[in-house]
């Protein structure tokens, strides 16, 4: 897929051709039923980004305009930065404060195993232009939110409130923006001139691609697994989410070659995850009727797993137990948190159905999450066989367990 | 200077702000008899430069036109790609065969401590365009010289013969290159679009930067030390070579504030090294009627010093043993090549001037070497602490021998 298709933006043309290339792919390896189902969401394009210090310290910087970013004028927006260390100090600005100016967050992101410092310093990108916004500024400047220490700047989603008007929205490379803030530490004021072209361009049709491994059992429920097929446009989405869906289609793969499971295994490789979860949505809405029995998403790359979360009915206890004896030998934990999925699963999850996680090592995704470097060379063989393993042995499991899995009680 | 100045291309204002900064840097320092020795030299500058798999798989890939490159026609050049997986496959190509077509080299860089793999791999760089043009190809792309895998392209000069006109020549990204080999292995014909729209801009103004620590002896020589002010203009020039011109300053730096040494050590930041070596050239040049007794240079990053060679007169044998004694404690051993310098003090070396090569580690120097990724990001300080402290060592026996050290024997 990183070879054949490339980057695949959501609504474009290039994730058009990526659920083509699936369905070929999916069907050359066997698996049965195999479709698209289309649905309509809005698409952000990105156009030119360059950015330089007018002064004092005249050089160009790399960053990459955020998904949901304004447009500056085409001839750019140049204005003085005011600098914060971290989302905090911006959420702590006076209103008005930044009329006119550029705002330059520039909290510094560090990697753990389980990812959970995302969501912390990913505050700064989710809502950190909307706040900026808010308080008036003219522009705003994030350190992108990873764990590097390159040149390659991180993508993502922004979201401004209804009744804000969207601003020019920005990541610096981790490495640029560490430079920015040697030059504010100079004590001097800086003035940056950023061009931001991206476009808003209406409503275009992304869709969902789905295989299934028919199980001997209808009445005994389908299992849900897969990835997402977008990815975002600078690198070519080989850690996000390529990996998740080779994984998933290849555990089932193993399934499909074998005896036949007692279960359906349905992979779905859901569009437009990167923008918006608009595919996990639309399949949720699309199959409200179906009984899914356990629904599992693989979306952190392709290292390998080290932990596992489950979020099982009482009654299926001993299936947890034993997807854990499956797990053990691979150097697999069993987590105290409940499984909760990823933006794919979530709207299954929510319906009641048992969830599990299969826990991937963070310890290098946010060095290439969204960046031009998430490539294939970044897919350790190793830990992917490791990964794979993992997924088919819970697969296994999961797919021909006697007991009646779910739902999930209290749900 | 990777802060406050950035990237300095040889010949252009950002290498003249980088003098001015530099002289203001040294003299804050203490350096005496701060000057800048100007010379005139041919500027080459990069353009637009873009590049997309037409067919069979369209996307995008990352490449930066080499130094000497000729132009694309603005709105580009699109060609059938002729793959060749080695340079010397290359080489082997009939005459007239490349007419038309774009020549592909991907030969894979791998690293070495000693950084020797530069030589054999570079030869794609150094000559393959030439080869090219001299077999009819309408333009050539390589597989960065490195031995990193990501997105950033690896700059560097490239050299035609006299009588064979330039073309569009340029490296790709090593991941772009091997995702690029991967189609090639798919057995389909591969188009290719470049643009590339560098300038050769005619003679411009260059210079080198000179400080000094007085000796206490004028009779006793000079000992020449630096590293080259200007850098590839696609990362800031941190380890190329920033790093040079600061561990070489920084060990002279502990001289000037220590007891006067016997020989005046001079410091050179010398400019246009990355395009031709015109400032160690000139430094040569005019500096022919001074007495010279050895000299070193620092090009190579910051990380640790491993290892040590000398070329020194047979009466200054006890010299070099004083500086092995010293540099032992570091972790540094005696090699059995002679020192050779590089760019910027081989017209010295070849006058007869007495060298040591402190070398430094070359295991991570070719994954940024050239590249975007080329920042202050990638110095190890404790590495460099190293690396400052086996120069002060080396200085401290070199500017302080009773020896008459120079010249060397046979020349």
């Amino acid at each position: 897929m990183t070879t054949e298709v490339g980057q695949r933006l959501a609504g474009t043309e290039a994730e058009a051709r990526a659920r083509t290339w699936s369905v070929a792919k999916l069907k050359s390896l066997g698996f049965k039923n195999v479709r698209i189902e289309t649905y309509r969401m809005p698409v952000w394009v990105r156009g030119t980004e360059t950015a330089e210090i007018v002064s004092p310290f005249p050089q160009k910087l790399k960053l990459t305009a955020l998904g949901n970013s304004a447009a500056t004028p085409p001839e750019g927006l140049t204005a003085p930065i005011v600098y914060f260390p971290s989302f905090a100090d911006l959420q702590a600005a006076p209103d008005g404060s930044l009329k006119g100016k550029i705002a330059f967050v520039s909290n510094a992101m560090t990697a753990t195993q389980d990812g959970s410092t995302y969501g912390q310093f990913g505050a700064a990108r989710f809502t950190g232009p909307n706040v900026a916004a808010s308080k008036g500024a003219a522009a705003i400047v994030i350190r992108s939110i990873g764990s590097d220490h390159g040149r390659g700047p991180h993508a993502g989603l922004t979201t401004f409130a209804a009744g804000v008007a969207p601003i020019p929205a920005a990541a610096l490379s981790t490495a640029d923006a560490d430079n920015l803030s040697r030059m504010v530490a100079r004590g001097k004021p800086v003035t940056l001139k950023i061009v931001l072209t991206p476009q808003q361009t209406g409503t275009h049709e992304s869709g969902n691609v789905i295989a299934e491994v028919p199980g001997t059992d209808a009445k005994a429920g389908i299992v849900l697994i897969g990835g997402h097929l977008d990815s975002w446009d600078l690198g070519t989405g080989a850690i996000d989410d390529a990996a998740g869906v080779a994984i998933t289609a290849a555990a089932a793969k193993r399934l499909l070659d074998g005896p036949r499971p007692k279960r359906t295994i349905r992979v779905v490789w859901w569009g437009s995850e990167e923008v918006g979860g608009f595919g996990g949505d639309a399949y949720a809405a699309a199959h409200k009727g179906d009984r899914h029995v356990l629904a599992a998403e693989s979306d952190f790359g392709a290292d390998k797993v080290w932990r596992f979360t489950t979020n099982l009915p009482d009654q299926a206890k001993a299936v947890g137990d034993r997807v854990g004896a499956a797990l053990a030998p691979l150097g697999i934990v069993k987590g105290r948190d409940k499984a909760r999925g990823g933006a794919d699963v979530e709207p299954i999850l929510a319906t009641g159905v048992a969830g599990i996680d299969l826990n991937q090592s963070g310890e290098r995704y946010f060095d290439y999450h969204h960046t031009p470097e998430d490539t294939l060379d970044r897919i350790d063989p190793a830990q992917l066989a490791q990964n794979v393993a993992a997924w088919t042995a819970m697969l296994a499991v999961v797919a021909n367990a006697p007991e009646d899995i779910g739902p999930v009680s209290g749900k």
